[in-house]
């Protein structure tokens, strides 16, 4: 009897599990303590709790590029690798940042639910929708998905300028280090920035974007408070929003019930057919290749920034 | 006293006549017969019986580029010229259609009314989102608002082919003289024909468009066999459509109550606050012009096709 190797699927993965099929797939919690490598999606991860019950833990392969739910610190020191999905999906993301952007400024939500109430919205009546071309459109995190959208926004005419933790060469558009500045400048602020920085858009930031200002977030919900987005909104501090990820998931509908000028996608970022393909054979890739003792197709960087 | 300059407005336009204090504002039914200019919006138009009725008619001018409300050829024959507003709001309805590209391949629509029905939908179980990059955009139409959509899709990787009576010189991408063909080969069919040319995209050209493709429409809703295309949406021989214009505007609700994948906004496409004020600029500019006897700003060109 050839025994398979253990690998730890966490959370179940449903039919990804079917390529599988060369290995033991173990659900969490577990009595196995066995497995030389686990599979996640980033912002559900591995706990540190888990990680000490796995003595032979090596590598935690992440589907996505996200790898918010694992203590990276806590990982490192036990010596773990971390593999993730790497540029497969960023310009997928990019499209639904682009698609909120232009569905936020104009009314895409408000006049479907409208035209769908029975109440038809002619054009000289409803409320007064703006101009993409002109627009300024500051982008909060500039790596692969933050520069997808810009290669996008260009061809709408929005003027563009973009803030992280520092300037970055050969880049077109026009770096602001300070990212009030760049809420008070733009009329669209969207967010791409890296997972782990809860909170960057605070109530302050929002206060600056302002009542002409729309905030677009395709990072992670807890980038943004959420309360103070959500008190924004309702007192006409900010414009609008078009949210694609929520600081709890899936986010409680009656949190957004009476919640104007928002348009809420859940969670669709990266889920393309074509991303979810590629990112299964990345996993599988850094998955064979770890067994085997290679190099890992797509390890975590250590901490560049955005 | 002061005789102010009779002006038939048809139909009324609300806060826009504000900007008409200078004249003596008609509305329709009315037993005047003395104004010698009519200011309209395409669709709705000035009949051959209100022609009829007004001896002295010399011009009318319509807000939008549409001027599909009037018959041409029995305005041409009485010698009354005709201005549209040429080219002020054709980036604005191509923002709409690109948005409409975005929200049916990304699901947009299905994504929010899912959400706010306290059911969300995770990434790995959706049904699969198509990927913009690669994607096959076939565009009906190749004037102003044909060529912004393609100026924008090419920052999303699509493929462009495009569908006009005529191949025009120096265009960057291929022109397919057989609509059908274009159907068939097109992921997506975007449809920026001139408002006149009714029952273009027929049955016969949603067929061919297919189980995969997606028709966007933000040109009139006539130019669709709008039956046809609700009929292809409930028996999966069209795969989504994104429509911003009806055949019959307000379309009514119940329509589309159980029509899958679709997209619908109610004829937002040019409504832009920017492309408002332009747009009465240019009316007036026009009325102006007629009556002092001088060149007319945008007199519409004879035909020449898209």
């Amino acid at each position: 009897m050839s025994e398979k190797i253990p690998v730890l699927v966490h959370p179940p993965l449903g039919l990804f599990e079917l390529q599988l099929g060369d290995y033991d797939v173990v659900h969490w919690p577990t009595a196995r303590t066995d497995m030389r490598v686990a599979i996640t999606i980033g912002h559900v991860g591995i706990t540190n709790a888990m990680i000490d019950a796995l003595p032979h833990l090596g590598c935690i392969v992440c589907f996505g590029v996200g790898v918010d739910g694992i203590d990276l610190g806590y990982a490192r020191q036990r010596g773990i690798a971390i593999t993730h999905g790497r540029e497969i999906n960023h310009e997928d993301v990019a499209d639904v940042a682009m698609g909120h952007i232009i569905a936020t400024a104009r009314m895409f939500s408000l006049g479907e639910r409208t035209l769908r109430e029975g109440k038809w919205t002619p054009p000289l009546a409803v409320p007064p929708q703006r101009r993409l071309r002109g627009m300024k459109l500051g982008i909060v995190g500039f790596g692969a998905i933050g520069q997808a959208i810009a290669a996008r926004a260009i061809g709408f005419g929005l003027e563009i300028r973009w803030f992280g933790p520092r300037e970055k060469p050969d880049v077109a558009f026009g770096y602001e280090p300070d990212l009030l500045k760049l809420a008070d400048w733009a009329d669209v602020l969207a967010v791409a920035a890296r997972g782990d920085q809860t909170g960057l858009i605070s109530a302050e930031v929002i206060k600056a974007l302002g009542p002409q200002g729309t905030l677009v977030n395709i990072s992670r919900g807890n980038v943004i408070d959420e309360d103070a987005l959500i008190a924004a909104l309702k007192s006409g501090a900010l414009g609008a929003a078009g949210l694609d990820v929520f600081q709890e998931e899936p986010t409680p509908p009656a949190r957004w019930a009476d919640v104007p000028n928002c348009t809420l996608t859940p969670h669709l970022g990266g889920g393309t057919r074509e991303a979810l393909y590629a990112g299964s054979q990345n996993v599988l890739g850094n998955l064979r290749a770890f067994l085997a003792g290679a190099p890992l197709l797509t390890p975590l960087a250590s901490r560049t920034g955005q």
